[in-house]
């Protein structure tokens, strides 16, 4: 089997029990069984690709591949393992399997690169314990703050508890690899004995991994923050692409710009609620119709841009909400995102102006409250550069795109310039059990990783 | 004070404790203990105004003043004691309380008519306990099906354990009246003692009332069922707008044409649900963003028919829900009325017609699901002209209109000839406690009724 496809059928495996809290379907939250069950398996899948393998404080998985200049800032590749309730097998994983295939061609060439290459599996991405997203990155970006520690699950359990009273990891021995082989395997002088405590790490500072800068999880939680990265060469992900414009165009990779700017608004619509049988249609100020044309006025705004521009109304609420009532208050959320912030704040412009003039029309009131602001994360263009170059060399047509979801790159962009690479998904679908990949484009998107790599020895 | 500003106070007397239940507002649930604290007060006043009184099988109030012709059907003035949760003070009891007006007037004055005039004080119109409204105008017109004593309410108590469990009811004296008075009272021979078995009733048979018809409550619930009404003259029903037609055209009072027929459907769209940062507008099959054209064009379609017409979509969610998902699913209610039935037949059917082209055009799937189709009941042409008769005479100027509502009018259609005389409510506003009726539109109304009694004397 090639690379590309052992990394989508490795996806495919971790889809399941035990990998999976849920039944009949995938949720793989942070710090739960399903959590380190896929880290034991992955530990051994990195182990077997020549990587020396550590859990840092903030319970990530990473696999190191040495460099010839020990010393040398990392490159790394990285993704997140958890997964959103129901998810689909790829959105995460696919990234951490591709790069473990990476590293796993250089070591069956016997190939080393001047810099060292480390594999990092994210813990905390979606968001899928705890109330709050990309929270490994953050911590290994030095962007984490204290507080998160106190933060509850829904059953109440702290990050700080579930970090302290996570099992030590045991990797998986994988069938057919004898982690007794030697250099090869990296993964300590304790034969099967993965036992270890899981923050002692599995390098071998003997063999030029830096310095641990774990401490036992038991000895305090405030370690949690203290996963913080020494300066790295770059970060590279590969993320499948959550959206159709890949499988549309019929590409199977693209090299994404940066993550688009985001903007989130909560809207409310004030009219008259009233009886649907006796309120005639002129005397109406009905929220929800005058909803519905600013809804309209949305999609119209941001399809007339014709760019990388997207506005969704995703949620929303018309009260009192009974057949026979004339909703009196409408409540809908406004999420605006493009990869140009001026673009962006553009079309935000002109639907904040639409709502008001509907509003005005037809004698509603209206209430637009600020959410959040999230400013882009542009990729290095260097990087971009580096992409496109092995894309050519792969045999595919450039296609830049940017990425309207948010991803580990934006935060781990405050460490070092990022990278990230699309795969195709079939119909776009992600975040549900549909979520699909060739093995044939994770091959393809494998085949450029690669010629990143080789780039970037060059040029650094 | 005069009669329909007696009768507006009467309503604000009833608005609180203990004739609620619900602290801070107004909420009067079919039996339940605000319900009986107000039968008996209403008993009190119905005595005063020269009615014997009785509780029916179904728990209504019967206040009955005699005719010369005991025997002969009865005018039967009616209208309901329920609230719904956080109600007015007037839909409902201002029909009930102008009722009681008009035979206090006509027993100032000694008048009898040749036939008796019952005033019914209805449990249930609004569904105000149970899961289906207008039960009580149903089991008096005969037309309540036997389940409905096993429907339970939001505890698990049934219909049938609520009646079967009813305090009896003692009427509260009337300050200044003295039920020893004499015959005048007619509120039988045990003076204060109104303590006797709720379902003995209060009416003196010897007197002329007709047969009690009712049973212990004790003996057996099927009673309920029981209530069936003998033959009537027919059924006159004062009643709030709950529309805003007569206040923005400056009327008291206006002469309904009948009740309109309801078509209600349940409708679901179906798109593609996706990342709100990754689907690029031409590409997204949206279903918020085509349930938001289809709701513009039922209102475009209600709109320019200019008529009675009514369309409202009153329900709307859209899924998954979330801020950041193009909703894949939206359901929403459509809820269509018109006096006419052609009128509305041709309104649905260019709704469902507008919805599949929308569909279409955005390739989203979509289901419609016809829940119910209510007849239109119109008011008795004769008894119309009796009411606008009458409005002349008390210098009003005609005003016919449809009830958009559903009232028990509708129901006791089944009885007798009926007729409806709506009274302007401020602003249209009902189901609120901002509801407000002027005392002068009362009196008014109540003008209007003593004309269409004198006329239906003269007439019948």
């Amino acid at each position: 089997m090639v690379g590309g496809a052992r990394a989508v059928a490795r996806c495919d495996a971790l889809g399941v029990a035990p990998y999976s809290d849920m039944a009949g379907g995938l949720y793989r939250g942070y710090l739960t069984p399903a959590y380190v069950a896929a880290q034991e398996t992955l530990a051994g899948w990195m182990a077997e690709a020549g990587m020396t393998v550590r859990r840092d404080p903030a319970a990530n998985l990473i696999g190191r591949y040495e460099g010839d200049d020990a010393q040398a800032p990392a490159l790394l590749i990285g993704s997140h393992l958890d997964s959103v309730r129901d998810g689909g097998r790829y959105d995460g994983p696919l990234g951490i399997m591709l790069g473990v295939e990476a590293v796993a061609a250089l070591h069956a060439a016997g190939r080393r690169m001047r810099f060292p290459i480390e594999v990092i599996a994210f813990g905390d991405e979606e968001g899928s314990r705890f109330p709050a997203a990309m929270l490994t990155s953050r911590a290994v970006a030095g962007t984490l703050e204290a507080a998160a520690l106190d933060m509850a699950d829904g059953e109440g359990v702290t990050l700080a508890e579930a970090l302290a009273t996570l099992p030590p990891l045991v990797p998986s021995e994988v069938e057919g690899h004898d982690p007794h082989a030697g250099a090869s395997t990296s993964l300590g002088t304790n034969g099967l004995g993965y036992d270890r405590h899981p923050s002692e790490g599995w390098g071998l500072p003997g063999e030029g991994a830096p310095e641990p800068r774990e401490t036992p999880a038991s000895a305090g939680v405030t370690h949690y923050l203290e996963a913080r990265y020494p300066p790295a060469l770059a970060y590279l992900e590969t993320h499948i692409e959550q959206g159709p414009v890949l499988d549309v165009e019929g590409l199977a990779i693209g090299t994404v710009t940066g993550i688009a700017a985001q903007l989130r608004f909560q809207a409310s619509v004030i009219g008259v609620a009233g009886h649907a049988g006796t309120a005639s249609m002129p005397l109406r100020r009905d929220a929800l119709a005058g909803a519905a044309e600013m809804l309209l006025a949305i999609e119209t705004i941001a399809r007339r841009d014709v760019s990388d521009l997207v506005a969704t109304v995703g949620k929303i609420d018309a009260l009192p909400g009974a057949a026979n009532v004339i909703p009196g208050e409408v409540r809908f959320t406004i999420d605006i995102r493009s990869g140009d912030v001026a673009r962006r704040d553009r079309a935000a412009e002109d639907i904040l102006d639409a709502i008001a003039a509907i509003a005005d029309k037809r004698g509603l009131d209206f209430d637009v409250e600020h959410i959040h602001d999230l400013p882009a994360s542009p990729c290095d263009p260097a990087l971009m550069d580096l992409l496109d170059a092995a894309t050519v060399t792969a045999g595919q047509p450039i296609r830049r795109l940017v990425s309207g979801a948010g991803h580990d790159a934006m935060v781990m962009a405050a460490l070092c310039p990022t990278a990230m690479l699309f795969v195709r998904c079939r119909g776009g679908i992600s975040h549900n059990p549909a979520e699909h990949v060739d093995p044939a484009d994770a091959e393809i998107a494998l085949q450029v990783m690669l010629g990143f790599i080789d780039r970037l020895g060059d040029a650094s």
